[in-house]
């Protein structure tokens, strides 16, 4: 490339991103993530790592100890928790609902688990009794299941599950990814063993960091397994001869990168923890109840906008996340054009889905810094206007009017 | 967390970063950083992760189609490159001149190949001929090296090995992390079939993004070990029996993410791909041999000013990266207390270093915006102060004339 052909810096279209993540990030997260940089083991830094820290462990209402952010997308988190906590031949059971059900599955068939799959239709979760069965004859060493499938918009029921899994001797894991923010989440109540997310969604931040919190029973595991690395290996240091499959997610490395000893492992990546440390910290000071219950609304106003539009919703309605609805495209309306449209004309973007729902639905968002009022309206009155262009009889003004009634009534 | 006890927005203290990196990052990509994001198939979004492939391309001098970037710091990048090259039981050969080799044998290890190391004293580096003296005895798969190990300091010639490796039939890869972008980098013409960095050291950006380029024999290998997840797998898609052991770091899966099928894989980290976007931008901005010749000159300044301090640099300086040195810490002065002085007083940062290395040198870095006359000036003027308080007998103002007349001589 010539210098003459070099592209200028970086300068993209205004967007609302009105879909199933990313959506637009909180305007303070994005100036957290211009602040300068500060070496790794600049006190500074490690304050801000155990703030950090202290941070998460409000969002995931936990006491976790090891309570982090690894460096990756949120897919990065899951096999962070996979690989450490599952060794080769490790039965994994999983409960799969929607797409992301079948990332854990093929995560742990990576990681050389045997993988035990149990599956319910795209649009429904599962009942406690049909896990717990499953549960009893697979007798996995992990559970791992997604708490909100954002393929279907569901959102699986947890606080029954942890228990289960206790008394069955069962490590639990579930992905927040989608869920994390809008809908409860209590992963010292629940029981949980280990849970992860990204920041993409309802945190209102950049992909890019996964946070993550272990139970101390899911520590022991993973130290249990921890292999420090020869070139900074010191006598008595161990070694397991099971060691982890992998170097970058050896939660028992990350966790001694964090922890006191702060032994070297990867170059924490600054910019995105600055980014994951101010998601926390604005979910944390607008309070965690106010964030779900902004969320909540927003989705109902969404919910009520497009069936008043006359769009059929996807999915069993009472187990839906809040910040996510899924809506059977029109017969007759090319799907992505009328997207595109919705983009080009009105900047705004929304989704369709993968596999069986791939360009069957559209998912529209209402999450993070857009579970707001001014974003409901404006995508309800952009998609009345796409949807009249392309032949769909629409009232005038409806989803506009049901939302904020909705609003009004909240 | 009460909101009462919440910390406020981050608000890092002013810091210069001449340590081993990472370094303070180029202004302009720190407002990169805080571009608003768009969705992952925007086509904004897509016509940006094309124009930062061709400009690594530039970066590396290559015209590898396969040129992108992992979601993760420079050590993801090398997991990948080694998880997708080798298979479990593959021969690798690591030739090890400091703590970076011994991470490349190290997931190599996790990666389930048979590891064959050669070694030679820290602060050196190997010849072409003992080179292939193991290649020739080990016969393996892969050759790993480090091409500049920041942990000695050391720039490892790589010209001659890509002949070598194609002669043998060996894949060569490199990890350059610590070395491209201030150092020459010839990826077609040296014969690399994979190199991977970071951005946090010459390229001037955060940690959390790793540039990696394969070349086509390297995506052949790639390819054929491909397998498409469960939950976006079409009929006809492979699924090959020797799959990657990790999700995350299948660079077959990475490709066609970046490719033209923009198959779903991770959520782009936006935020991370607009700073390494910019990182590059500036290089070739800049001109690729004009950045190479400014990390020497400023290096040749730094290293005339520790020497004119009366500081023993380690190591054969003859084979020392541009772009930072490493100098013995005087008899009687504890290094971190005048590490930590230098920091507390002045905000400036600089190294101490691994293994044999721990406590005895410190490593000064003088990398991407940092490779500046006024930062290597600062630095050897606070440094003369700190060593002066610590009863070091140091010529005043030597180490700054030195590299002032360096400056002027180049």
């Amino acid at each position: 490339m010539t210098v003459a052909a070099l592209p200028g810096p970086i300068d993209p279209p205004r967007r609302l991103l009105m879909g199933p993540g990313p959506i637009d990030a909180y305007p303070s997260v994005l100036r957290a993530l211009s602040a300068p940089l500060t070496g790794q083991y600049d006190p500074f830094m490690t304050a801000t790592m155990t703030e950090t820290q202290e941070l998460y462990r409000g969002v995931w209402g936990t006491a976790n100890d090891a309570t982090v952010v690894v460096d990756g997308t949120s897919r990065a988190g899951i096999e962070a928790a996979i690989v450490s906590l599952v060794r080769p031949g490790d039965r994994v059971l999983v409960p799969i609902f929607g797409r992301f059900g079948h990332l854990l599955a093929e995560i742990s068939e990576r990681a050389m688990a045997e993988v035990h799959t149990i599956h319910t239709d795209w649009g429904q979760v599962f009942t406690t009794a049909a896990i717990e069965e499953a549960i009893v004859r697979v007798k996995p060493t992990l559970l791992a299941i997604v708490q909100g499938d954002t393929s279907t918009t569901m959102l699986q029921p947890l606080d029954e599950i942890g228990e289960l899994c206790r008394r069955h001797g069962v490590l639990f894991y579930t992905d927040a990814t989608a869920s994390l923010g809008g809908n409860p989440f209590e992963a010292d109540q629940w029981g949980l063993d280990a849970a992860t997310a990204g920041l993409q969604k309802c945190l209102g931040g950049p992909s890019g960091a996964a946070p993550i919190t272990l139970s101390d029973r899911a520590v022991e595991v993973v130290t249990a397994r921890k292999k420090i690395e020869a070139g900074i290996r010191e006598p008595g240091d161990p070694s397991a001869p099971d060691f982890v499959r992998s170097n970058y997610f050896d939660l028992g490395m990350i966790l001694d990168y964090w922890g006191p000893r702060r032994l070297n492992h990867h170059t924490e990546a600054a910019s995105m923890l600055y980014a994951a440390r101010e998601c926390a910290r604005l979910l944390l000071l607008e309070g965690r109840e106010a964030v779900i219950e902004r969320h909540r609304v927003a989705g109902e106003a969404m919910l009520a906008g497009v069936q008043a539009l006359g769009l059929e919703v996807f999915g069993d309605v009472a187990h839906k996340m809040t910040n996510i609805v899924a809506v059977a495209i029109p017969d007759g309306v090319p799907g992505d054009a009328a997207r595109a449209a919705l983009l080009e004309d009105f900047g705004i973007e929304i989704g369709t889905s993968f596999g069986p729902l791939a360009g069957k639905v559209w998912r529209i968002g209402t999450m993070g810094y857009n579970a707001r009022r001014d974003a409901v309206l404006t995508t309800l009155a952009a998609l009345e206007t796409v949807l009249r262009r392309f032949g769909v009889a629409v009232p005038a003004g409806g989803g506009v009017e049901a939302a904020t009634d909705a609003y009004a009534g909240a």
